[in-house]
């Protein structure tokens, strides 16, 4: 078991309930990175549900949960054949935290009947760049977990560089060594700084609605993450994700919308 | 009002109840469209928030329910000073047909700090081609209510010229004249053809989960609906839809997973 399947672990109370534990490994500055949460928010799902995947995850995060104890209520909706569907909830003292809504199914390993090509071109891992030692005091703890190497000029607003448009671009694995599973795509679906840095944002840019797609189990190996948005109006922006494993194949596709940085 | 507008009507019963009344008006080959049954139940949400906008929805699709009348159930969730956060349930005979997670909050008309031009150049409308009359005993009644004109090789398919990859591009605007309104959005969203009738494939195509986010309120005129996909596999097939107003603004921004037809 790795520290993420250990991070992660969700134990069953009864039908509708699982206790999980929150790690303050997976900080973002003092919030806990919703990735995470929602990897959390997973085990249980799948762990009551009849199929083995969980195909889409619809989030609300109504408020940034703590460190610590925490439940997952869950509610079936439909148990088909082909899919089953629930809500689950995170609460913490009996106060909703995440509100989600998830597709579980059991996927094959056909290949494709029609892909879309990669959405850019990626330098090879030898040229592209880790982000700096967070600084202790900033609380990033997330960032000691996972080992990314950006597309180097997604990551110029580093050093007062930003590319002009919502971007960012990055190889992605756990620190610990472990083949990418649903859960680790839950977490990488959501790791990228957001991508309105490259556009000349700052601040802390909460997210309020984030759906994500599981679309095939991925191959070991290095995760490839394209980061992009379409707009940037009134205080909100939308951030995609699309993730290839290591054979270059589409495993999974989100998107979420956050309200900008105060800076 | 247009009928429309009545079509989607919502009367509130008290806090947490709406009573509707689904239109058979807007089949789609038995059915319902499932962005009409979105734009009732936000109908419902957004007469109970304090905020004027339904900026992301969420939707399941569990089951498909019939003409007449049903209720849409409201659990608030939170409500902050910038949104407002309400699961939505679309009920008939007290079983759930859609589970929705809707944020509500109230958008300006500021120019957008950055947006991404169109995703591809659309001929103007007058060399684009509506879709040929349905015939009656297809029971696609949705027809009637839009007038859509599509950039015609999206539209190949029909005389077996499908353009090799998921893609569907129309001018949309109601047969009834009507401006535009978040509503009017709901139901174009998911108003085209699964975009996978480019890509080969045929019959009816399910949605399994739809989210779309309300990016700005939409100019007066014709909507430009640009659909595509990126990946069908294993059964499965993802459909985005970009909703660009007359002035080329983006308005809305939807996402689809849905089962493949047996057809």
């Amino acid at each position: 078991m790795t520290k993420f399947d250990e991070a992660t672990r969700a134990l069953r109370v009864d039908e509708t309930t699982y206790d999980v534990c929150l790690d303050d490994g997976y900080g973002i500055g003092g919030p806990l990175n919703g990735g995470y949460l929602l990897a959390v928010v997973l085990r249980a799902v799948v762990d009551a549900s009849p199929h083995a995947h969980p195909v889409s995850t619809s989030a609300q995060f109504l408020r940034a949960p703590r460190p610590g104890p925490a439940q997952v209520r869950l509610e079936q909706l439909k148990a088909g054949r082909t899919a089953a569907m629930t809500r689950a909830t995170l609460l913490q003292d009996d106060r909703a935290y995440i509100e989600a809504l998830v597709t579980t199914a059991t996927l094959g390993d056909a290949a494709p009947d029609w892909s879309a090509g990669p959405p850019l071109a990626m330098p090879p891992p030898e040229r592209c760049r880790p982000l700096p030692e967070p600084k202790p005091e900033s609380n990033m703890t997330l960032n000691a977990q996972l080992e990314m190497l950006f597309d180097p000029p997604t990551i110029g607003w580093l050093t007062g560089e930003p590319t002009g448009r919502p971007e960012s671009r990055a190889y992605f694995r756990m620190a610990e060594p472990q083949d990418p599973d649903p859960f680790v795509l839950a977490l990488a679906v959501d790791a990228l700084p957001p991508v309105v840095f490259s556009a000349g944002a700052r601040g802390w840019a909460p997210t309020v609605e984030l759906t994500w797609y599981l679309r095939a189990l991925p191959a070991p190996g290095w995760l490839t993450l394209y980061g992009s948005g379409r707009l940037i109006s009134d205080g909100w922006f939308d951030e995609e994700v699309e993730v290839r494993d290591s054979t270059g194949r589409i495993v999974a596709q989100s998107r979420q919308i956050a309200r900008l940085g105060r800076g």
